[in-house]
């Protein structure tokens, strides 16, 4: 006999993206699932000598607990980003450290969401988060999400139901890769300004524009009313946990006591090291490294697939970021090209689930993490599949 | 304007403990308050040893996403060593790691509580446990904890109410230094057997018994309705954020489920070191270290009470942990002593906040992080002022 579960257990979704790592992670599978970065864009010896430099110098205070919000210094080095790149004018005080920006969404989704809460998501939106505030039972409302962005009418018309939260990636989103035009950033900014809701601008993949920044973050248009995350995850590495939450003011004392009560604080001895490379290295140069990887990964990508696809699939050509957005024609079911890849040794990632509504005929790819020879082995079992459930 | 935060906002309850941490760390200032290790014993080296050799030999690997539950090898050697050392027989399957082992508290409060849901506490109790469950509005029943452990008619009786957990630290309590005699165990593991009731036996101080381990761990008696927690802050490292639970296999996919929707996964890069860590140290004679350590600095603690508190102030000689449990005569204040010590440069912890009835004539002193000059000059701080409050 043992206590039942809660609500909250029900109420969060599945989620198909971690199982699928488990079975990306078996001999001879072919990966365009995950959202894995480049394991050959890693630093290693640069992170080396980071922990090294902190552990002399640190000695056993980098083992110690520390601030409950994160290690002042990178929060600092990450409030000075924020103004000289961003144009998001914080103190250290506004930035809260978190084991990957997984968290935030938790984090957020516990400050605000009662029961029955309006919450709006893009459509497609980004599962993992989604997943993350489902727990707290929000009635969920979907707005479309195209080549240019969020439907600002559909957001509009949302956005008079008095919903608590918009969830969003303007740029290089996951699982589509479109990004926010520079015109919907401002309609979108306009809409949110002193409606109420609090929007979430995850910019996991802001810092993975091929041509750099190209548009304004939307918190620094509207800085009261939106939290910005962030993460070294896609960057530096996902295994060390560190994201963070940039927050207007309003929102520090319950955010700490939030946190704090969750898990007292998050990973200070990786945010010193992160902090130490970030001092050691030249991050600018750094990130371009990445992104000239990723665009050229981005590239071998989309050739492949012009080699291997029937004519009738389509797809974009994103600027930044890891994922490509696949669509087959209306009607057809893309899960089963997903289902005929699996057998033959390909792993890719259904649209459907990332979807409030629709969405039946897309896939997501992720280019970033399949080597070169993998890119074109997998896309000719892809090409194969697609051609045979939609008998062509 | 901005969104209203949820009712998990005002129920979660204030802790004193992270405040007191920036106010123990001014200088010039001596702290018996917070439950820091200490320092001189971590094993800066032998961790360096571990980063370089994981980095030599997984290499990025060691920095990308793993498996969600946590890395593989190292839940394998905690259940090894669960079942050699523990009784408890578990596959690693049954281990869940976690941002150290105040997650586990959020994760089982978020997974098993509803507004409303009946939980036991001991009084007094572990406040950052407490506070995490409060974030999901329980009705909390304090059960009385005593010099051989909790009062077991108080429990069996508040058993009946059909509360959802009991939580509990069997071995060196937080905040009393307390442990439950092997008569109590016994009684509590009839109670809890089959009551429908989950007991969370949190074994942070579990290894630092100077006896060894004494007693069972109580998730041997009754395996299918406790979840015993453990971490390696109180031995290894704090700012690595490494716990975990061992969980009955009934719990499993719920646990999974609830631990992806909140975080992805906790650190495993860290978890990575920890395991090569105790692959290439004896971790028991690591163990014997830290035991003789804190030993040694309870018993200059002890002595020093001798020499400076009045006769009318009361205290117990803990077996293990960080802790001593002071009391002050019946009907005196106590967080009065603590105001006044505080002003003369000592930081101490009132014991009222870990109480959900009585104990304002308590304070918690440790004893772990103090070096042996400040343990003199704290307690000659702390005489002061109980000579002072209670007019001697």
């Amino acid at each position: 006999m043992h206590p039942g579960f809660s609500k909250r257990v029900s109420d969060t979704m599945d989620s198909f993206i971690m199982g699928l790592v488990e079975v990306a992670a078996r001999p001879g599978m072919v990966s365009f699932a995950t959202g894995l970065p480049d394991n050959s864009l890693f630093d290693v010896d640069g992170l080396r000598r980071a922990v090294d430099d902190v552990l002399t110098d640190d000695s056993a205070s980098a083992l110690q607990y520390d601030c409950p919000n994160g290690y002042i210094p990178l929060r600092q080095r990450i409030a000075e980003r924020c103004s000289r790149v961003l144009c998001v004018d914080v103190g250290y005080e506004n930035i809260i450290m978190t084991n990957g920006s997984q968290e935030c969404f938790d984090q957020l989704g516990k400050m605000f969401l009662d029961r029955g809460d309006g919450m709006i998501v893009e459509n497609p939106g980004y599962l993992g988060a989604i997943q993350s505030f489902s727990a707290y039972g929000p009635d969920f409302d979907g707005v479309d999400v195209g080549p240019d962005g969020v439907d600002t009418e559909q957001l509009s018309v949302a956005l008079e139901k008095g919903p608590k939260m918009f969830y969003s990636i303007p740029n290089y989103q996951n699982p589509s890769g479109f990004s926010y035009s520079a015109g919907v950033r401002r309609e979108v900014a306009d809409l949110i300004a002193d409606s109420g809701c609090l929007m979430i601008e995850d910019d996991a993949y802001g810092e993975l524009g091929y041509r750099g920044r190209v548009n304004k973050v939307m918190k620094s248009m509207v800085p009261d009313d939106i939290v910005l995350t962030g993460s070294f995850s896609k960057t530096i590495s996902p295994g060390m946990r560190v994201g963070w939450m940039v927050i207007p003011d309003w929102m520090v004392g319950s955010a700490s006591k939030c946190l704090e009560s969750s898990s007292l604080q998050s990973n200070t001895f990786c945010q010193r090291v992160i902090d130490r490379f970030l001092a050691e290295n030249d991050y600018d140069r750094f990130l371009d490294g990445l992104r000239r990887g990723y665009e050229s990964k981005r590239d071998i990508f989309l050739d492949a697939m012009e080699d291997s696809l029937p004519d009738c699939m389509q797809w974009n050509r994103p600027d930044g970021g890891m994922f490509i957005w696949l669509r087959s024609p209306e009607g057809s079911d893309a899960m089963r090209i997903h289902e005929v890849a699996l057998e033959r040794g390909l792993v890719t990632m259904p649209g459907r689930p990332f979807h409030v509504r629709g969405g039946s005929n897309t896939l997501r790819l992720n280019f970033a993490t399949p080597s070169e020879d993998q890119i074109l082995d997998g896309m000719r079992i892809l090409g194969s599949a697609c051609r045979d459930v939609l008998g062509i």
